[in-house]
């Protein structure tokens, strides 16, 4: 007997039933939101993610050499992929473009609690726009799906900065080596505070300076009124220019009725290095589980990958800590299938249930029917495991008067007819599963 | 700048739009056969592929050492992959199950014309029914998403066989070694009669055996008429049964109205090694292209792979040539993005575009606007290439009067409204695009 790779799963058809359902409803948000689908390869050229992704990343990589020679990757994020599109195809496309896709992804990491080797991840962007209200799409289109899904505000907090403002507060206070402080911020969750002071002391950063970043990282609260804030203390042109495009931003979101669901804290800087103005994170509010995801904005990623300049912004969502968190509030699917009919068959009536089959399918109904020579009630216990709604029974002698019997599976009523005024009317008696 | 890897495949929106629209008419024919969804890790275990694939297909495998010192594969065909979770989870199901998927499956093979190195492939398979009623419904299900993709008999052949039926002709004639015999019978198409008949000679078959194995492959025709003729010419027991199974298959087929699709074709064996009964190919009439897609029996597999006897009768189809005959046919549906509504802006009306696309998507609908500062002329131009249904004209002056106008983008009527009623109603004013 064969097993699977850790951190890899199997879905049967009930489970995958219930993804379908959750996958389908995201697609419909996304979609209302004007975002397409595209798709691209699940292996690329590994330099492809040697250029840009975190050394994270790199060391999670699937990859290998190819039997041409090549040294090639599973795809660990969509991000490269779509910029390498981009980039290449720039001159058949009208800006902005908003692109989705839902693609499996690898990471060769201990399998855990939400975190696989293999996964899908739904990826939304729009390029070839600055302005704030790209930034407002992305997030709202965050929000929404999770509330089209079962979320509201009392699950899900969504905190949002700007990297441009962290990097203007710490010129201000005279602190130059901004990639390396970003660093030990982004950790700031998962150490003490303690520790946290000793990184930044080990920078050679003074005891004054930490406690003035502390206060700038602890100084979260409601988005507009944070903003508002910032904007009558911080009156230097770079920064004037952030504060703006996020109050446009907070503005928006509350038109839209997200208020409830923003928090402002400026601790969020977001792992990865190409991140270059607003960014954001996605936490369910108990904080049970590590971040749900996160997003923002990077304007530098097309250049890097020898295009034109293309401002960016976006976000990635994994489907393993999502299943784990409509799990917990019990708005994950049913696991079940189901079909509009089984055909049930007493004796010899093989051509008979051919026609029925074909005339019923052909009219779009999902039917099937015995291929395994069982008495009636084994073939009335299997209709039920296959979720079917109802059930013809197909009678050699009933047949012989030109009747059959149909019940309705829920109900358990039952109602002879016959077999002519079935064919030729069916949605009299039945209805679509969707 | 970066490229993708040669036999790989990016799918813009518009190329990605038409390819979803083949898929959801696959996927709809296939669940109307009662098919369930399942779908299983891209990466599997060397041994998997090891242990039945044919050697060819061990060749083209993308296999490597993953970081855990695990010999792994991408998956160059789904079968072993659905049979690994067959065997796995067996005690959980009830008998017999239909399942499909459409896997990305990668071969590292020459691309060509119909076949590349990552594609996508439909697979069909019933397990647990020895019935010929479960060959008949996978045949079925094969011709009729092909005539539900927008092909009828004028354009496909379905040639049908049966190898028990070649292996009982072979020993009739005196001929023990079944397995070289077949791999040469599966070249025969592909090699000149000269070069077939020396591969036998090669293999001591005698010339007399080798014109008997020629009328044998040559005998086909009508599927029904071909077996009936067969039937009265063989009496013996092992192949009585085989044509009394084929008989049934070919009777339903007639039942239920695809006769005109099929030939009965002794010459189909299939290359892989692991089919056990019947088998089939299906091709294009002209033949312009390779096989189309083929399956059969493979009663022995879950056995081999550790399990239980379980019956077993499906195919794949990969995507590859399906397009490329589709194109040809005219058939593959346009390549183009639709919305229902792209919202235009005169003046600063931010606050009431984002009310309205709030609203409107709330409902459903598939909304999009300005994101890009551009005059009224060019929103129209992006509108008119976002496939937009409608445009809304939001402007600062018209707005104080509580004014919009609506514009079909298809006939070019226009409309000017209240904000109020078109907000309040908008399925008077717009229809969804599927």
């Amino acid at each position: 007997m064969f097993e699977r790779l850790r951190g890899t799963r199997d879905f049967l058809p009930n489970e995958m039933a219930a993804r379908k359902k959750v996958f389908s409803s995201i697609k419909k948000t996304v979609e209302e939101f004007g975002f397409f689908e595209t798709d691209t390869p699940a292996i690329e050229l590994f330099e492809l993610y040697s250029i840009k992704s975190g050394e994270e990343i790199i060391e999670e990589l699937y990859a290998f050499e190819d039997k041409g020679g090549r040294m090639i990757s599973l795809r660990p994020e969509l991000t490269p992929s779509v910029v390498r599109v981009l980039v290449s195809r720039a001159k058949e496309l009208s800006f902005p473009v908003k692109w989705y896709s839902i693609p499996r992804l690898w990471r060769y990491e201990r399998p855990q609690s939400g975190r696989l080797r293999e996964f899908y991840q739904l990826n939304i962007d729009i390029f070839g726009s600055d302005d704030p209200r790209a930034d407002t799409e992305v997030i709202s289109c965050a929000i929404k799906l999770l509330c089209d899904l079962g979320f509201d505000e009392s699950d899900i907090e969504v905190r949002i900065s700007d990297r441009r403002m962290l990097q203007e507060f710490l010129l201000n206070i005279g602190i130059e080596k901004y990639h390396d402080v970003l660093k030990i911020i982004d950790k700031r969750e998962k150490v003490s505070q303690k520790d946290f002071k000793e990184m930044l002391l080990g920078l050679k950063i003074s005891e004054p300076q930490i406690k003035e970043i502390d206060a700038f990282l602890n100084s979260k609260g409601n988005f507009l009124e944070s903003i508002e804030n910032l904007s009558s203390s911080h009156k230097e042109e770079g920064i004037s220019q952030v504060i703006e495009s996020l109050r446009r931003i907070a503005q928006d979101l509350n038109d839209r009725g997200f208020e409830k669901f923003i928090t402002f804290d400026p601790s969020i800087v977001r792992g990865l290095d190409y991140y270059t103005g607003m960014v954001f994170e996605v936490h369910d509010r108990k904080r049970e589980f590590r971040a749900l995801f996160g997003g923002g904005r990077y304007d530098n990623l097309a250049e890097l990958f020898g295009g034109e300049h293309i401002p960016a912004v976006g976000f990635g969502m994994g489907d393993a800590v999502l299943e784990l968190m409509m799990r917990r509030k019990n708005i994950w699917p049913e696991e079940k299938v189901e079909i509009d009919l089984f055909i049930a068959t007493i004796g010899n009536v093989e051509k008979e249930v051919s026609k029925i089959l074909t005339s019923l399918r052909n009219s779009g109904y999902k039917v099937d029917f015995d291929i395994m020579n069982r008495n009636l009630s084994n073939q009335i216990k299997f209709a039920n495991k296959l979720g079917a709604k109802s059930l013809l029974i197909v009678g050699e002698r009933d047949l012989k008067e030109g009747n059959i019997t149909l019940r309705d599976l829920k109900t358990g009523n039952e109602a002879k007819i016959t077999l002519e005024e079935f064919v030729s009317s069916p949605s009299k008696y039945l209805t679509k599963v969707l």
